[in-house]
């Protein structure tokens, strides 16, 4: 998906509260902004918006010389979404398809979002919980399970820390002898690194690897030799998140399968659903689209 | 009143709103966006808001290689309010109390703003009519009438074209003898000029002059010497809308009174009251703001 002209003032937007929540230092916030500004003048609009993404937190961490300014948030999160585990857990196993309401789950979990959203509360995650739960679905949702049966390799592209310990309700209902987890190379903003996948409990329940990457989403020619063979060889994938989707919505459609909260007006355009949906992107569709619009 | 970071953010969306208003050629979007990134990377933001605007709509009329290119939208809303005009007057004639029901029209006149709203409909002009009818005033209301009254000399600095109709209905409750209206110098979004001034039946009024400025504002370093003398020999400024109030909120604010709807969160906050407040700001006030903040 190329980066639209309204993603620049809502970059900025995002710059903005980010650098304010992580400092107080106002000639910190100034420079961020003039450095961002010069930077998106020269910018390759036919890039999907997470380089600007990237671009904006390699800015972030090195003014502020911390290699990982959201450990703090992404700590919280995954502590709270540990805590919510048993209950949530008990409402799959309890619930007349377990599929299903594991996958609203995972869903739910991408409101942890300090992109897009700048930031989530736990009080709002709980809402978002119940809205997952009893909002009808959007997309080829009845597809997946048959999908994920016959796909005999599975990777599950993760987005969020404290999403992933949702993902973790929907993959253990996934054949997890053949499901690949990756997540992040390095820290961007609140996404997921193996640190967090750690967390989560997911080291010990599928292979877990890292993209080599720190964009927050999935820009193939910028990760590891390794990850990309995974991704190759790969039948199915089952990627999360908006900065997945923006960055493999035109990359091989019939193998990729998105699982998001569409948060963005743009990508809720894209896709044909409404702001705040929870939403399966089936491969068919997305081909479409890569052949309409990539 | 000092730019402030969020602005940036905020004049981009406004800057795309107007472009994609003005034209559907997307190059000239790309380029505006382009040209203005790379401009606000240099930015002076100890220049008040609309210093900004001034750049971005001199950029617009260069790539459109058009003057004027809201005269369109201006003769609409000039066109309606003058619909308006009698049905308004009647209501101010037949109020309680003529001289508050005509400065609330006037308060509400200042919702025909293509800058800070992106652009206004005839039927959400009506619904403003009838909240600043009914809701609370904010700020210095009471002493306006007895100032005016004291005052020798009136300069009424009007906004926009079509408010400035409701500037007239405001203005034939003064003591005309004693007012000068002044317009902008050149077109500048929807800003009322010389000919909005006639269109609105103002020029047989009171006096009516131009302040040789193209900033959607007062900034008195641009404007012409002659406007300036008018300025300094005033009593008493009224001064209509936001990009007034930014520009000279750090100016001499005891002849100054800001009439105006507060339409950015910035502005709310450094007047202390609501977004969508019609407010009065007082000449002491803006002394003590300017004090503290300017």
């Amino acid at each position: 998906m190329h980066t639209q002209l309204d993603c620049i003032p809502c970059l900025l937007r995002q710059a903005l509260e980010a650098i304010r929540r992580l400092t107080g230092d106002e000639e910190t916030h100034a420079r961020l902004m003039r450095d961002l500004l010069r930077h998106l003048g020269e910018l390759d609009m036919t890039r999907p918006p997470p380089v600007m993404g990237q671009h904006l937190h390699r800015l972030i961490r090195r003014l502020l010389a911390d290699d990982d300014p959201y450990r703090a948030v992404k700590d919280q999160f995954n502590r709270y979404a540990l805590a919510l585990y048993p209950s949530l857990k008990r409402r799959i196993d309890e619930s007349a398809d377990p599929f299903d309401t594991a996958l609203r789950l995972a869903l739910a979990g991408n409101t942890i979002d300090f992109a897009a959203l700048g930031g989530v509360t736990e009080s709002a995650v709980r809402v978002v919980i119940e809205r997952a739960l009893s909002r009808p679905l959007i997309g080829a949702v009845d597809g997946l399970q048959q999908r994920i049966d016959e796909a005999g390799r599975i990777l599950y592209l993760a987005d969020n820390a404290g999403e992933i310990v949702f993902d973790r309700l929907f993959i253990e209902r996934l054949p997890r002898d053949r499901v690949t987890l990756a997540v992040r190379g390095r820290p961007v903003i609140n996404d997921a690194t193996l640190d967090d996948a750690e967390a989560a409990g997911l080291t010990g329940l599928v292979e877990v690897i890292d993209n080599g990457s720190d964009a927050p989403g999935t820009i193939l020619e910028d990760c590891s030799p390794g990850f990309r063979r995974r991704f190759d060889e790969a039948d199915l994938i089952l990627a999360k998140g908006m900065g997945n989707f923006e960055t493999l919505s035109a990359v091989d459609g019939r193998r990729i399968c998105f699982l998001l909260m569409a948060k963005c007006p743009l990508v809720a355009q894209h896709i044909g659903c409404a702001e705040g949906d929870f939403v399966v992107v089936s491969p068919d569709r997305v081909q479409a689209e890569c052949q309409g619009q990539a």
